[in-house]
Formats: structure tokens, C-alpha cells, sequence
């Protein structure tokens, strides 16, 4: 397994090639730093049980590694982020206007690699997630400071944010892999299990952890107005009527919030057991795309998938 | 072929349906204001001389002109363009973060359109076309204030800033139509060289047309520093040494350029007799687009694939 990473590795840096002064040193830098290329790992691991052929997968494996890396360019001027895996982001290097273009012409790479596949189903898969992502940002921006939320209002916006191309990447690798349908459900369902709580996890870690633990801005989603489960389920435990939650309910609104409410909100939300229900809530995403993997022969693949789902639920970082 | 232009709108029209608010009625808008859908008619003509079926044409054509659109509305943003077609343009109404991502999800919606020809060459023409284009906009950006650029400086930019698609939009008519490798590759000269002359038009029109003509800023190259052909041609006519190169050069290099110096920069390079010598420029590549089309039966398409060559020639908007 390592050996094919190594592969898809060497297809993603050759494929950032580019001759724009700056720009492709910068990138480069942005994808040595790393990344833990979980999406390719599911790929891969999605098409293991079936009929595994590294050079089949490589481009595919490649190309929703650099759909992440684009949308993160996008998402991280959006956000006005500075830091990114511990490194300054493309947006507090160069022009706005540059950093757009650029961010366009990785997804002009990304489907490129889609294309090589010659598989015009995995080039649907490709195209729909992305349109997913896009609309999970969108829906972010749009219900940004809003505290009446629905549950599912939610699991939307982080299903396109997230769980979109974890549950893409599965499903590409399982399609090129000749998988039969239901096994092909089956792998989209682990993915996207994985990426709900992959997701849930990163807003638990975004208000418990601190910057340099997670290697961007920590409480960034307060402070952009983010309503994330945290957030909700603080309110449904302890109701709208005290104290505590004109504190969140004033982070959450932005206007006039101060760093010292931002780290009351913090602080108010973290002591309500809010994160830890949220965990739990991550769970039973992590139980979920475990029961995917009964159907698979036990070994190393399916040995593998689910680790790779635990660990989604026990990172710190 | 009104009527399969109609199809091809309608397809469009159903594509941009999106429950966003505003975006989805400034986007309808923005379709609705027009454009002259050369893309898709583009496409259609390039398939006209071959097996022609308008079912499999549709997503292809509507995907290119949303991925027109799609570009036009980051690059808007990237000029800070107020007005397009006439209309205020999306970043003008929108916060940028929306702009950014909404350019996005159109980016997407095109995508799943190339998709859904479920053919893996239109998909790879698709991609590689939307890479061009996106080298294109990098380098106009790359190369801004930049008097010393070579002719095939000049020509690369505009191939990937306009030219790319058209051929791309040829390129995947004449592939959707069965067409042989010698056809296609004739019928994506013809694109390529329709688009080369259709932009160095629109170079010359920037200089020569007010903004209520051509429907958005006129004389905006210099402002941006974007040096088009017409700039080119004046010092290679003019030279370097006087007071009116130095006029030009001022306006090129913005640095503090008052808005009488674009004024007189503008004046100078009309009255140098570039904007002729650009457009004798355009009418070769006119030439050459209509060469393409000697081994085509006579009839109603060359007609209209030999009228659209030379509309784009003599366009005044």
C-alpha cells in the first residue's frame, strides 16, 4: 500500500509542475507540507477488495487529492486564513486575484487527472462532488451567524464541505475497481460516514484545541459565525435563557464580539459537555461505516478501512 | 438550427436553478442578458457537416457556455469589472467569498455537463480546455505592465484566454459527430483560429469603442496594464524614443497615471494606425479559420461556419 501512495505521490507533484514564478514553489511547499492524504488512501482501499489495479487508480487517486488541495486555495482566501498545516496559505503570500486563477487552474488539473481515468462514470462521480463541495461552502456562507439551524441544515453543509469527497473517493475506487452496484453503495456509504465524522471531529477540534496543535487558526468558527454541532448542541442541552448563552449567542452574532467573548464562548461551550456529545454523535458516523465493511472478507483491506475510520474519531490534529 | 440552439438554452437555463438566495435570479439574469451563445453554436456547426444528433450535442454545448460563464464571472472579479453585457456583474452585488465559491459551483455545473456526454474525450478536451484557459488568465496577470513581451507572449495569452474554448467547442462537435482524426483536427484549427481573430477584435474594440457600445469597460487593458496588440504594434510602428512612446508607456506602466494620460495614451495608439494593423492581423486568422473549411461539402453549414469566421472579424460590439 505504501509503495502505490508513493505512486499517486509522484503523479500529484508532477502534476503541479508549473512555470509561474512563485506560484509553483509556493505549491509545492503546500503539498510537501503534507496533508495525511486520506483521500486517496480511501480510494485505494475502496478498490482493494475487488479487482485492484494500481495503474488504473493512480490518476483518480491523484486527482481528488489535488480537488482537496484546490478547494482548500479557495476556502482558505474565503476564510481569510493565514495558516494552513502549519504553513503560510497562498492567499497571505500573493494577490487575491492570483490565488482565484491559481485555485481555478488546480481544478482545471484535478479534472484532468478525472479525465485520465477514460472512465466517464468516475468523471460523473468527480464532477458532481465537486459540485457538492461548492455547494456546502456556499451553504456555509449563507447561513454564517444564524442560530436558527435544523440538525440537517448541518449534516448538509458538512456532508458537501467534507464527506462529499470522502464518499467520492470510496465510490471511484470501488467503480474502478468493476465493483457490482451494491458494493459500490456500500463503499460511497463508508466514505461519507467516514467524512461526517471526520468533519464533526474538526469542529470539536476547532474550539478545544489551539492553533499550533492544529496548524490553522483554532476558534476560527466562532469567529466567522460558523454554527457547527458544538454550538447547536450547547443550546438544545442548555437552552437560550441565561447568561451562558447570550455569551455564545454573542460570538455567534459577531457584531461588536471582542476576543475576551470569543474566549468566554470558548470556554462556556467547552464546559457544557457539548464537545463530548459531539464526539458521540461522530460515533455513531464511525459505527456506521464500520458495519459497511461486514460484507468484506476479513485481511489486511478491510483491516486497514477500519482503522482508518477509528482514527478519523481519535485524532488530535 | 434555431431550434436546437433553443434545446441547448433551455438545458442551460435548467442548469442554473439554484436554491441560493439572490444567486440563482442574478445568475438567470446574467444568462439572460446574453451573450451570443458563439460557443454552442460553435460547437453544433462543427458537428453539422458529420453525423449530426442534436441529443448527444446538448450538455456538451450548454457545458461550454457555462464554463464561459463560469470564467467570466471570476475573471469579472479579477478585474473588478462593474459591468458585463451591460449588466452589473455578480462581484459588483456579492460579497467576494460568495463570488469566488458561486464561480466555483458554475465551474462544476459545467463539468457535470462535459460529463454527461458520457464520452472520455469531450471530458479530457473539456478539462485540458478549462487548464488553458485558467493559463491563460495567469498570464495576462503574470505579464501586466510588461512592455517587454514577445508577439508569441501576446499570442499564447489570448489562445488560452478565448481561443482555448473555441477550438475546445469545435473540438468536441466534431468528435461527438464521429468525424474523422483529420476532421477534428480541421474543425479545431477552425475554432482555434475563429477565437485568435475574435479576440484581437476585442483588443482593438477596447481601444477604439466606449463602454455603452462594447457593454462593459472600455479601455480597461491599459488601466490594467495588459499589453494587447494594438500597444505592441504602436511601438513596433512607432518606436521607443518620443514623447508619444512615452505617453503609451506611462499609461502601461500605471504607476500614478492620471486618467488624462489613458486618454492620451488611447488617442495616440488610434491615431498610429495600430488598431488596422491589429485588425489585418485578425483577417489572417479569419483566412486561415476559412481554409479549414475547403474540405467540407458546400452547403448551409460551411455557409454558417464561413459567416460566423467573418462576423467575428467585423463585430462592432
Amino acid at each position: 500500500m505504501r509503495a502505490d501512495l508513493i505512486e499517486v505521490e509522484q503523479r500529484l507533484r508532477r502534476e503541479v509542475e508549473v512555470d509561474y514564478p512563485f506560484v509553483g514553489e509556493i505549491l509545492d511547499g503546500l503539498l510537501a507540507a503534507g496533508g495525511k492524504r486520506l483521500r486517496p488512501l480511501i480510494l485505494l482501499l475502496a478498490s482493494r477488495p475487488f479487482d485492484y489495479a494500481i495503474e488504473r487508480l493512480v490518476p483518480a487517486a491523484a486527482g481528488v487529492e489535488l480537488l482537496h488541495t484546490a478547494s482548500l486555495i479557495h476556502d482558505d482566501m474565503v476564510d481569510h486564513a493565514e495558516v494552513r498545516r502549519g504553513h503560510p496559505t497562498l492567499n497571505s503570500l500573493i494577490s487575491t486575484e492570483t490565488v482565484i486563477l491559481f485555485g481555478d487552474y488546480i481544478f482545471a488539473r484535478a479534472a484532468m487527472l478525472a479525465a485520465a481515468t477514460m472512465n466517464p462514470r468516475v468523471v460523473g462521480v468527480f464532477a458532481s462532488t465537486l459540485g457538492d463541495i461548492c455547494d456546502g461552502e456556499l451553504r456555509e456562507i449563507f447561513t454564517a451567524r444564524e442560530l436558527k439551524q435544523s440538525l440537517e441544515d448541518y449534516k448538509r453543509r458538512i456532508y458537501g464541505k467534507t464527506a462529499a469527497l470522502f464518499a467520492g473517493s470510496a465510490e471511484m475506487g470501488a467503480i474502478l475497481g468493476n465493483a457490482n452496484e451494491d458494493e459500490i453503495a456500500s463503499m460511497r456509504r463508508y466514505g461519507k460516514n467516514v467524512g461526517m465524522a471526520f468533519q464533526i471531529v474538526d469542529d470539536v477540534l476547532d474550539l478545544r484545541e489551539t492553533t499550533s496543535q492544529i496548524g490553522k487558526p483554532a476558534g476560527l468558527d466562532l469567529r466567522q459565525g460558523t454554527v457547527t454541532l458544538p454550538t447547536m448542541l450547547f443550546f438544545e442541552h442548555n437552552g437560550h435563557d441565561d447568561a451562558k448563552s447570550d455569551v455564545v449567542r454573542r460570538a455567534v452574532g459577531g457584531n461588536g464580539a471582542t476576543d475576551d467573548d470569543y474566549a468566554m464562548a470558548t470556554t462556556v461551550i467547552r464546559e457544557s459537555g457539548a464537545l463530548e456529545r459531539s464526539l458521540s454523535v461522530a460515533a455513531r458516523y464511525v459505527e456506521d461505516a464500520r458495519n459497511e465493511l461486514c460484507g468484506l472478507p476479513s485481511g489486511e483491506s478491510r483491516d486497514m478501512m477500519e482503522a482508518l475510520a477509528l482514527e478519523s474519531l481519535s485524532r488530535t490534529r
